[in-house]
């Protein structure tokens, strides 16, 4: 089974989005820091003066999971802690969040349970809830479903932007676990889990240990308190590089960072791929590459570093080795082992 | 007929936002300058810094206007210039405004001009169209639907904020002609002229003398331009407070801006109501109180300004008195006419 056979085409929204680059360059002037295709965009009011950093995002059809499972305490938690992601990659902490929640017909339960949701976990970035749109469509969704939708705008001073100019052939990737799919390829999961497999989101497959439903909502990592203890340790510029392993898996992501007329290359027996992963690979004949084009395979953010900075040695960082950049052509080998 | 029968029901929203508004401010500290309610979300990052604006909202089923009406490029400005006149309300500048975009399956010709869309508005407004998210959510949106969200990151010099508290008794309230429903009330207009009166979206309505798409699908106004007019012509602290009038109509929004111990005043005679509104209150048989407080009723913009500032002398902004300031016990009087 392919990404595209459970109806989400990633090709096509490259081609239509590919279609829109100049009209969106044509917004663009001086202050605009960041091209298309950054994590977080950069934006620059005036000269000296710290980058903002801001992201949009959504967390894929887990909202549906969310409603199969009623439960809507932690769908809020994923997007807040998705975007505190995407813009900590550029070296950014974040400062707020606004919220975008859409339904057909609106569950009075369900609204204060998803934004209890984002204040958890805004609170737990130290990141404002700042403002919010609730907006009920009837039509537009089909009936039950709602879709959340979250920006974050956070800063970094010039001097601490990181944006992979600084990588260097022989510096380490480091990989930190990832608590499970955190946002990325629930169309895929969903249709192999409950259709293919024929599993119940209560049902405790041995390969798991858990429920489907925990498996699949367990909370999109925040990797803020991990940057924070190495930066701590090692200085703002022991990080070159940092990517989030979202959408596209590391073919996509790993990229973004890598500057020209270097490789990274990721070898995927330096860890075990979570139960998860396996069965959901297993169950829907998933092509390896295809998994790791899809999935962050448990590994949700990869730190670049120079060889001597070993971040194996800090605490509850959970950190190993997962791949190095050598010189090349650009981009990233995945190696998938035998 | 009332906006509730269309399957909107504010009332619902406005409960469940009220239990979730502890857990909100529980993500607030000193930095955030603003409360719930506010039409931008005000954050300042450090003291003496300009204040950010921040917002974020949708089009509503103005969407589903653009579907039926296969016209994609006008959706994306409305939602560009209704941010926009969500933080120039006080007193800020758009920087840049990001997007997301979501549908059950993408339709590789919708979303480039829904994009070209969006770019259109943010160069018009001088805003930068800093990045942008395209879900893919089979299942979520019914067959053919989208939605948008957008957030617009703005701000204002501490000086240069309007936030009402120099409106004094004696203040004239001026209004700024909209262009149409702008973004608010589409349920209820879909219901009442699709389905109620039996317009196909090409019929010609004698009372309109323009199709119901064109009607419907007139581009929210962003009044940047005619702020920038007014405080060229009579200096920024001149403009003493500014109410969009969005969801909600006058009796929602101009409170909004409104002191302690001030009353707004709104004689909805000083104006001629536009035909698409007469046309809805008449076909729908609704309520006039209903009708303002669903829809802007031709103004889009109210402007605060003490007695000796007259707007209506400046070119271009067809700007009328529609209201004054009293003293009061706060909030709104819409006096409806006989």
């Amino acid at each position: 089974m392919k990404y595209a056979d459970s109806g989400v085409n990633i090709d096509a929204a490259t081609r239509a989005l590919g279609r829109a680059k100049s009209a969106i360059r044509s917004t663009w002037d001086e202050r605009v820091k960041s091209d298309t295709g950054a994590f977080g965009g950069l934006y620059q009011a005036a000269p000296g003066e710290p980058l903002m950093v801001a992201s949009v995002d959504g967390v894929g059809t887990k909202v549906m999971v969310a409603v199969q499972a009623g439960r809507f305490d932690t769908v809020g938690q994923d997007l807040v802690n998705h975007c505190v992601d995407d813009i900590l990659v550029q070296g950014a902490e974040p400062l707020f969040f606004l919220d975008y929640f859409a339904t057909g017909t609106l569950n009075e339960d369900v609204l204060p349970a998803v934004l209890e949701g984002f204040a958890t976990a805004c609170r737990e970035n130290g990141c404002a809830l700042l403002a919010g749109e609730t907006a009920e469509m009837p039509g537009v969704y089909a009936p039950g479903e709602f879709d959340l939708a979250g920006t974050i705008v956070g800063r970094v001073r010039e001097e601490d932007l990181i944006d992979g100019s600084r990588i260097a052939a022989g510096d380490r990737i480091w990989g930190l676990p990832s608590t499970g799919l955190h946002t990325n390829g629930y169309s895929l999961a969903r249709k192999v889990l409950l259709e293919t497999a024929g599993f119940a989101l209560d049902d405790v497959p041995e390969e798991l240990g858990v429920s489907v439903a925990d498996a699949l909502l367990a909370v999109h990592r925040s990797y803020l308190p991990h940057l924070r203890t190495i930066w701590d340790a090692h200085g703002r510029a022991a990080v070159r590089g940092l990517a989030h392993i979202t959408g596209g898996g590391f073919y996509d992501n790993v990229p973004r960072v890598m500057p020209q007329g270097l490789r990274a290359v990721i070898d995927t027996t330096a860890w075990n791929t979570p139960p998860l992963f396996r069965l959901i690979g297993d169950r829907g004949g998933v092509d390896p590459a295809e998994m790791y084009r899809v999935f962050n395979m448990g590994i949700g953010l990869c730190v670049i570093a120079s060889p001597e900075v070993d971040l194996g040695a800090l605490p509850d960082l959970e950190a190993r080795i997962v791949g190095e950049v050598t010189s090349g052509d650009g981009g990233v080998d995945v190696r998938l082992g035998s």
